[in-house]
């Protein structure tokens, strides 16, 4: 992900709608004068020395002493039966101190309730290239490796299923037992009424769409280290996102207490998604520590990292947008089948989000969603930045975009037509708290001059534009119970100093800071004087992790809560003191100081030295559940209501297409994004580029290629093409407020909502530019030469330039399954 | 300090007072029963696997990138004028990253607010052999030796006061220009009428005693860490008893907020006083990393340690008793003179216990002490296990013994008729809060068959008795204000997780096991499932430091607070879950339960499910303030009342004496300890040994040499005489638990209290062996061969005997100086 410095990046622009940051913050009372104004300050991350000097402690770094390196041996068949194992000449070999296999880890774990489906090591049967089938803990990873290759495994081959519709057709035994259809999940929602609402539009489209695998492709390879420390307990130290996920997961395949596995997360070297729930590596490492009474440490090689996957999946999609004869949409219908791969995972979630979000940026009222979420014998799938919306959103915004064209209309004015309205719900009950994607196309379209290039580019240059969107955080937690989604505690001393102990983790994205920030705006005092411990299971409340872009809102919200009591308490402590009422003071300046004049003041110093006095330290917490009615509204249980408080982008791109070389450049990217407020507009910029670059390397090179054995085909950087800093465009980035009423100080996602709107933006800028619709990513070379000549060959050109789009496998209609039960929780669907 | 397993070591009996603790115990209900009774357990340290198996870390192991290694240059001069430094040659070795002397190190620090008297560099003078003169920072130790060898210094000699007679008689310059007599601080309190009380005594006793220097010898070497974090701050990682005192030091050193200066305690490797302070390693470290910018590393070598010292004073005390003709104490006269070195350090508080605790074992109506601590150029003392207490002890024991004899009783009748109440104050208002020294007396006397043997044994062979106290930590704090003297933090979480957060920190004694057991007991968890982060200042509530005997009562009973207010919160919340009374409910075996009906109850863990359902983590807090009329009582300010709740021991030793080569043979010690309540007697029992062991070396063999320009002849522990295990007579260890109603759970100190007792039973042994009085320790063979020899020349063998006790400079007498200002804080008696 690329960060930035405004001093020295010409890429990036300060906009005016950052200017506009400047003047809502100006509402606040003596910001100019205050010396620590932190909300809406581009503010370094607290830890930005550490990270520029190399002290971070990944978990490649740790060193325990005596500690051991653990491997696994990893299976060669997509789908197998493990008729036999030796592990006794492995056992023998000097400086193997431990080999376990499946029947050493026999207890299940998984993410999801619904999905307790995965174990550390295979038992009895592989079911992709790559699974786990036995682990070593050895001296050092030579002795590891060979003793891997002293482990003798007598595999039954079965026939495997390598892609979705081959597991829907099924013509073998199932891949799991208790999924006879290979079908993970299915959604099929219906909200108004999409059949009626066609029949009133003035022009249908439809297409489908092929998104491939795509891999996180974190620098930081996964890792674990675990170590025994008697008595049933276990520490790891472990790269991940959320390592309240870990310890339930490592604590369940152990069958001891959570409060045994103590998870103290590492830095991270990006996650992604990627790095969000229990390995088997977590798991084994735990075991092989427990019998070898040593710590050991797993790190994968990249690799093994391609082969734990928990990408994207494979998706087909088939979309239908009509639009009525005033540009408003009639009506929306998609259908999407992804190959989730051999495991759960997320999957539920993924594919869930991809049918729920698609009312959410425009007015849409009716919708009808048919999802698959299906297993294969590959690499199990799992959430990646955008999870669940990215191949729904392309679909829909290119979708739009034609059925537009067909109506006249520019691609700007379609969606200037089918604005949402702050405050309001979707049809499918999700609310609206605030809703700045208006000014993020309006800015976009300025900045870039959309209008002005539309059409009327030279041949072989061309604008498109996208839009996106994404939750703050889920609105229903993975664990049911009416638990906070998390927790933030702070603890204030007479010496001066604030401890906020948080379990959001810091996985890079600067939440640490955010959290600072926000308690150091309601103390009144500076970002830097906040002392953030974050993530440590045995130190730190529980949070669900870092994922689904919630932890600036929903932790955020947490410490502001916590951040608030600690505040009255200090008013209340300095009003005796001072005799004047509580309510007249206010913490500003490093001070408790009257509204009224200024001069009656103490330091924040000596408040806290008052309050200690009498309590010894100060401590508050705050917790944050989302409001009842972000939970499902009209619909509980129907798995709409995702989430809470949804940031909006919109972007344009402006391309170049070869038409010899078939190849796309991307020179110019305008993303703006509605983050509602900028906590600190250092990393929001970041993670806008970050999204950008992310969803570009989707768009144009990244995929994950598969031979006919369920191979892996490129699993290393080198095969991968991830795009270099070399590959980027100028990126102009303008971040857009609008305040949101639920977030603290008004501040919402960011992290992921920009990604999704390149893909379509550039997929258009491309049509726009050579006059061809390249549905199927990446858009290589090839597949432009290829929709060229297929143009060529054509009478009408245009009309038959989505036939580019060359779906592997068509989506094959299936039997529309609907019940009506609406408190079965993670069935189906419900209509209003 | 030995600690033992009953199961192995046959010098440690199980005794008749053990047994008492489970009868005491038994008045708890349920106790039987309750899987996790926690108090009165012997309970394994929490962190005994990490101890046993190498994995703690200690100063000396820690590494951080860059870490560059300090050395200082040190004073070869015991009192000079720095003419100048030249370290121009120093800076331009190669692998020398800095080089700092005095005039970078300009603000002084000091423990004490009266004696601010450092710098980690001396300035302009030294003032002892050893004082540091500059420091390096360089690639190496090698290169670090180098280094100081290329610095030029030219001193002018000034002359050099080796001890307090020399110093007090003040023939040249003084040693600080505002202390002009050489006195650090004189006491002179009279309690009662002495004058009065000596014209009515039947037999009045007076002798002169004398106390060499001696250290503490802790196995393992001072040391620091210090990285420089930027934005002013520090991280220092240091080996250290009081790590706020620590932070308070080198922030003023520096010139920073106390909050920028982070210190985190490593395990310590011993300190038993010697590690209370801020070290000028410690400065230097934090200096040297912010001009290097790279993490600094100092280690003192065995010699250093020697230097650094802050152990007991060399002290002449006279000591003069009279009884009444029934035995009972007429008036006590007490004058001690101790040489404290070149710095304050803690020798205020020195020599203020040297004669606020002399009236604190027997009932003394009528006393009379005057007290001085006098500044000389050699190394500054501090405080050291039974800190203040050592000299004075033993000085009233014999002379008490020898007076009693001259009355016709035996050393036990003149205890016995001069005991304690409970719940009385002392002649100088200190609070007997509870009184086992009777039971302590009484069970050592039956075990050792003190009353067969005494004046019974052959020749040679001899008992001796001897009683002593100590403080449950210091009532008055160092620092001015109303701030506790401890916060504990607690928070308790969903996963059944429950942390204490201490600034009490673990210094090998078992402080962390001990405050688990508390809040487990009070919870009705076992302490295992208490995971405690103590000592870092960046983390933990301020709490003053692991000295003074203070930790297990304060820290205890701000724990018990916290613990008992959690318990509450449970109760609450689990009162509207059962539908019952909250009163109703109790904390036991792991459930919150009903008193009346058991099976009404749920899990502790579900307990606080339900509480995390509403509030997120479960958080509080306990504060201990010593009790005002501890703190001084009728005498505010004058210095009395220096304690809460005082510990009670009495021991009686049997020696063999070989009258041919004069050596001391210890064969049994039996040793009772009223600890009030024994909450871990694994730890107590521990406690008692080492004290016995230390106290015992001091008796019998250890001593600071220096020669006439100021060099300590033996600083190694080779030539440094600490006894071995091999030395240690068989150690018969009584645990009497007394149940101090201000203690957690009945608790009091038992880490100093068991001290000072061996050496007056010791040397009263001595005396029942062989008939001679050895009032200068310590008692080596060379002065029990003298004293038999001038006993055998004089007529009246006994009579003589305690001539033995050459003191090497006889106290003089000073005006007595008497103020009648009781406000003043620091400096003088008061009067009844």
């Amino acid at each position: 992900m690329s960060t930035c410095d405004d001093r020295s990046e010409p890429r990036v622009e300060q906009s005016a709608s950052t200017a506009s940051t400047a003047s809502t913050a100006d509402t606040e009372p003596y910001r100019e004068t205050d010396p620590a104004p932190a909300v809406g300050r581009a503010t370094p991350l607290l830890d930005s020395r550490e990270r520029v000097s190399g002290r971070l402690v990944f978990v490649g770094d740790v060193r325990l002493a005596g500690m051991l390196r653990g491997r696994f041996l990893r299976s060669p068949h997509a789908h197998a039966r493990i008729v036999s194992i030796d592990v006794s000449r492995c056992r023998a070999l000097p400086g193997v101190h431990a080999v376990i296999t499946g029947k050493d880890t026999a207890r299940r774990y998984g993410v999801l309730p619904v999905g307790q489906d995965e174990t550390a090591i295979a038992i009895d049967r592989v079911r992709f290239v790559g699974q786990e089938v036995a682990a070593v803990a050895a001296v050092d990873d030579e002795t590891a490796e060979r003793a891997l290759r002293a482990i003798a495994v007598e595999y039954e081959v079965l026939p495997a299923y390598l892609d979705a519709q081959h597991a829907l057709d099924g013509c073998g035994p199932p891949i799991h037992d208790d999924r006879p259809r290979n079908i993970e999940k299915e959604y099929h929602h219906v909200f108004g009424d999409p059949d009626e609402g066609f029949r009133r539009a003035e022009v249908v489209v439809e297409d489908t769409f092929y998104h491939p695998r795509v891999t996180h492709a974190a620098l930081e390879p996964h890792g674990t280290v675990a170590r025994y420390d008697g008595g049933g307990r276990f520490t790891l130290w472990t790269s991940t996102q959320a390592p309240r996920h870990v310890q339930r997961g490592v604590a369940t395949a152990l069958d001891v207490a959570e409060s045994s596995v103590r998870v103290i997360p590492c830095a991270v070297g990006g996650g992604f998604g990627g790095k969000s729930e229990t390995f088997p590596h977590d798991v084994a490492a735990a075991l092989l520590a427990r019998i070898t009474g040593r710590p050991v440490q797993f790190i994968a090689t990249r690799e093994e990292v391609f082969l734990l996957h928990r990408g994207r999946p494979e998706s087909h999609i088939r979309m239908r947008v009509g639009l009525r004869a005033d540009g408003r949409i009639a009506a929306v219908e998609c259908e999407t089948i992804q190959d989730g791969g051999a495991f759960c995972s997320y999957g539920v979630v993924t594919i869930l989000y991809s049918g729920a979000l698609l009312a959410a940026i425009y007015d849409v009222r009716d919708l009808r969603f048919d999802g698959y979420r299906v297993v294969t014998n590959k690499p199990p799938c799992g959430p990646m930045r955008g999870h669940g919306t990215i191949g729904a959103r392309h679909a829909f915004e290119v979708v739009l975009d034609r059925a537009a064209e067909a109506l006249g209309l520019d691609p700007v004015t379609v969606r200037e037509r089918n604005l949402l309205e702050p405050g309001s719900r979707t049809v499918n009950d999700l609310r609206v708290t605030s809703y700045g994607y208006p000014r993020c196309l309006a800015t976009v379209v300025e900045a870039s001059r959309f209008r002005d290039k539309y059409r009327r580019l030279p041949r072989g240059r061309g604008v498109g534009i996208g839009s996106s969107h994404y939750v703050s955080g889920a609105s229903n937690a993975i664990l049911r119970g009416r638990f906070p989604h998390t927790t933030v505690a702070l603890r204030a001393e007479r010496d001066g100093s604030v401890v906020l102990f948080t379990g959001a983790v810091e996985i890079g994205q600067g939440s640490d800071t955010a959290q600072a920030i926000i308690v150091a705006r309601t103390l009144g005092i500076a970002p830097e004087q906040v002392r953030v411990v974050s993530g440590d299971t045995a130190l730190t409340p529980v949070d669900l992790g870092s994922y689904a872009s919630r932890v600036t809102f929903m932790a955020g919200n947490a410490a502001l809560e916590a951040a608030e009591r600690l505040a009255t308490k200090l008013r209340a402590r300095v009003a005796r003191h001072l005799d004047v009422p509580a309510d007249e003071l206010e913490l500003r300046g490093e001070r408790v100081r009257s509204k009224r004049d200024r001069a009656v003041s103490v330091s924040f110093l000596e408040a806290l030295r008052l309050t200690a006095e009498e309590e010894g330290c100060l401590q508050t917490q705050g917790a944050y559940w989302p409001p009842p009615e972000a939970r499902g509204g009209r619909f509980p249980g129907a798995g709409v209501g995702p989430g809470v408080s949804y940031s909006y982008a919109a972007q344009v791109a402006e391309v170049e297409v070869d038409e010899e070389t078939g190849e796309v450049r991307v020179l110019d990217v305008w993303a703006a994004h509605d983050c509602g407020r900028a906590l600190n507009p250092l990393t929001v910029r970041g993670q806008i580029e970050g999204s950008v670059w992310m969803g570009l390397a989707q768009a144009l090179t990244e995929e994950q290629l598969f031979n006919e054995r369920g191979q892996c085909l490129n699993p290393s950087l080198l095969e991968y093409k991830v795009p270099t800093t070399l590959d980027l465009p100028r990126l102009h980035t303008f971040i857009v407020e609008s305040d949101d009423p639920e977030g603290p100080f008004g501040a919402k996602e960011v992290g992921e909502g920009s990604l999704a709107a390149i893909l379509p933006a550039i997929a258009s800028a491309v049509y726009d530019a050579v006059g061809v619709w390249i549905n199927d990513l990446p858009i290589t070379p090839e597949k432009v030469l290829a929709a060229l000549a297929a143009r060529a060959d054509a009478k009408d050109g245009t009309a038959r330039a989505h036939g580019a789009s060359t779906l592997r496998r068509p989506p094959v209609p299936h039997p529309r399954v609907r019940t009506t039960s609406p408190e079965e929780p993670d069935r189906t669907p419900a209509r209003s």
